[in-house]
């Protein structure tokens, strides 16, 4: 069989220079994690899909990647809904798992199964890919990194300020300029009583989840639409410094009991912030709501000030996500990186260090099949020392093997032929500025280590 | 919905200690790949089932997991195979990707997609998990990690006797005695011609590789059933130490071209072997098969020599699997090591080093709210100078707090109060032994650095 190969759309293949690139961003966090105490944690790829439908809005279902079982998984397939072709309402018998959405309900689920070994509160740290059938577009992949840090077992503001910390530092570290934007779900539900939206909060919070996309004259549309007073949703959602001031500004507007709780939760967590020297700045803003169903406090977004993106980061409070899966009053609260998006916004910005993706020091030049063997067990000699070492693999003319360092980023060559192997003196050339010396193995060993 | 949560049978959680190992052998591999010149690749887990089906011999698609479409996915598929309830024909029309079942072909795919772009040879190295419907046992799992090291681009023996030497050095690096066993696909279809069983050649295969689940006596029975010379060929199905001897006996056995063109191919391989200083064992054993498809040449299995787990690394020649995807001529040479197994044996010999799970090196211990604050900040001070630090979140007794320190391997608590507060003076507790100092926070801070 010969054909044109490709991988899926949405997915990609990453090369050496992507990997080292990648593994930059994965390692900078993993570091920003580590220093507050975060422990790692992996699950597996497939769940159970029991697991994950009805976890991520009305449109998450229909986001899941769904596994068939294996072998004649038509077989117990009621027949009336094979027959009536219903894709929609067999799936639950043809497919026991999915693969993972996000990180956050296996971490829920991880915690319930294993509630007995760990010790509240428990931070944890996860880095692993996760999938999802969207559209692909600009920055929106179906497979894709997550990076997440969450506490679970504590409703302490302090995590909530911990968590604004870690993206401040490690966005800093990676030399993109954020603006860190923080709400509140108890301050949005009481924006929604306060305007007459109390009994359609849901479809109150998915409207002005689109603000961004069809801007303020269309969601006033919508709002009204929707039966309460749009004017006054729209006069109180707003983006400002996350300060004293705009806190108080906006206590003053919500006086009812969930807001009062909600205020009360920004102020705690700015007097965490304020003893901090940040680097970005941190946006109270009131329109933010994100389309997941389990934020119950604190809710984070992060988008990067230079590139267009879309966010890079996310998160939020939960006080009940164990309670899905059987263990009720255990609170959490975590944030997300989005590693694809942070890579091609650091593409955008130019802003990768250098890096290599190279990592061979020196590779032996055989002029003849004698000398290749000699060669292989120098090469051992060096490695032994801790010399990233090479052999070119084959009779071939000088020039070529050394277009083949060069094509690899080798800086040294080590051309061994008769003489070199009789005498014990290698000719050692030094590719970057074209320096050649006779070095026996272990002065070479001692120039390179 | 409350439900006793599980993971899907065949895969498992990864708890921070647990992670901690793993972290430790995909690390050492790593070192020992990269100080051979291999460069690190990525690609997708969802792959076009084109790309994967038939890749893995007969049962191999029946282990593949394939993904549902999304959306209407019984729409398109042929009424006649819906009523039939045709499972195994209806995948094509509602399953377009899979999960990848190894790392060998993917790679391929991306050395044909990506042929202009790389210099060859073209060695690179991928540790990323793989997915199979197997029936779970010991060592078995159906979501585990590969990690694998190929060359493609050359057919020259020098990578044969390097991925060797990497099989050697890496199990030497992570403390397992290993039997590094070696075939030869030629020698092998040699055996087979010289004992009639060259026109049932595959057949041949499959029956020798049950040799060590159904024993000798079985083998012989089913060979004879196959209707050729089954006792001359369990004459020649051998394990002998790796030799110039053992391959001389093997050569005057098999006067046939194709036995001839493998016994020199093994010499090749020797010949540069018998450079090296190895600190295990090299066993030729002509009963090496292993069930796939596409080696042509030299076949490596390794086994651990003090625990029963089946093979922890195994690999082998391929002249033309790039010749799937359309682009023939390119040789490629590559190993795998099991790390799931690897695992599982490092367990079993107690050989894992200590590794830290916890990485945080001082926790703040605040008796109050404004103490809270104050740690808080610095916390910050101490994580700028480089020290993992974590905080206690919420009001709780010192013998609380001095309780988490203790579950999370903490070694050292700063008790913070009013005192302590006003006077600059921490109270530094060292946990393992219990001393009390009292230090300012540069001082604490020097300590720790």
């Amino acid at each position: 069989m010969s054909q044109k190969p490709s991988v899926p759309q949405g997915t990609r293949d990453f090369s050496p220079v992507e990997m080292a690139r990648r593994r930059y961003i994965f390692s900078t966090l993993e570091a920003v994690f580590k220093q507050y105490g975060f422990k790692q944690l992996e699950t597996p790829s497939l769940e159970n899909l029991s697991t994950l439908t009805g976890k991520y809005g009305d449109e998450g279902d229909k986001l899941l990647f769904k596994v068939l079982n294996s072998g004649d998984y038509l077989q117990k397939a009621p027949d009336e809904l094979v027959q009536a072709k219903d894709s929609k309402e067999l799936i639950k018998h043809i497919a026991d798992r999915g693969l993972r959405y996000d990180l956050t309900v296996p971490f829920a689920r991880y915690v319930v199964m294993h509630q007995h070994e760990i010790s509240f509160p428990f931070k944890r740290y996860q880095i692993q890919p996760v999938w999802r059938a969207d559209r692909p577009q600009k920055g929106r992949y179906r497979e894709f990194y997550q990076c997440d840090a969450d506490i679970v077992g504590s409703d302490s503001l302090l995590y909530e300020a911990e968590l604004s910390c870690i993206y401040d530092e490690a966005f800093h570290r990676l030399g993109i300029p954020v603006s860190i934007r923080i709400n509140n779900r108890k301050v949005l539900e009481s924006i929604a009583i306060r305007c007459g939206f109390g009994e359609t909060f849901r479809d109150f919070t998915v409207i002005i989840d689109k603000l961004d996309k069809i801007g303020e004259e269309k969601v006033a549309e919508e709002l009204t639409a929707l039966g309460g007073d749009a004017q006054a949703a729209v006069a109180l959602l707003a983006s400002k410094t996350f300060n004293r001031e705009a806190l108080d500004g906006l206590a003053k507007e919500l006086n009812n009991e969930v807001g009062e709780k909600g205020i009360a939760e920004l102020e705690e967590l700015l007097s965490y912030l304020e003893t901090q020297n940040l680097h970005n700045e941190i946006i109270l803003d009131t329109t933010l709501a994100r389309g997941l169903n389990y934020y119950t406090g604190t809710i984070y977004e992060v988008v990067a000030k230079s590139v267009k993106m879309g966010s890079i980061g996310g998160g939020g409070r939960y006080d009940d996500l164990t309670g899905i899966f059987g263990l009720k009053g255990v609170s959490g609260v975590g944030i997300s990186f989005g590693a694809d998006r942070i890579y091609d916004v650091l593409l955008e910005m130019n802003a990768f260090p250098e890096l290599g993706a190279n990592f061979t020091q020196l590779i032996f030049c055989p002029m003849d099949e004698a000398s290749r063997l000699y060669s292989f067990k120098l090469a051992s000699q060096c490695r032994e020392a801790g010399i990233q070492t090479e052999v070119y693999p084959e009779p071939a003319k000088l020039k070529k093997q050394l277009g083949y360092a060069d094509n690899n980023g080798i800086p040294v060559a080590v051309i061994v032929g008769e003489n070199e192997r009789e005498s014990g003196a290698l000719s050692v050339k030094f590719l970057q500025d074209g320096q050649q010396e006779s070095l026996d193995i272990l002065a070479l060993i001692n120039r390179l280590k």
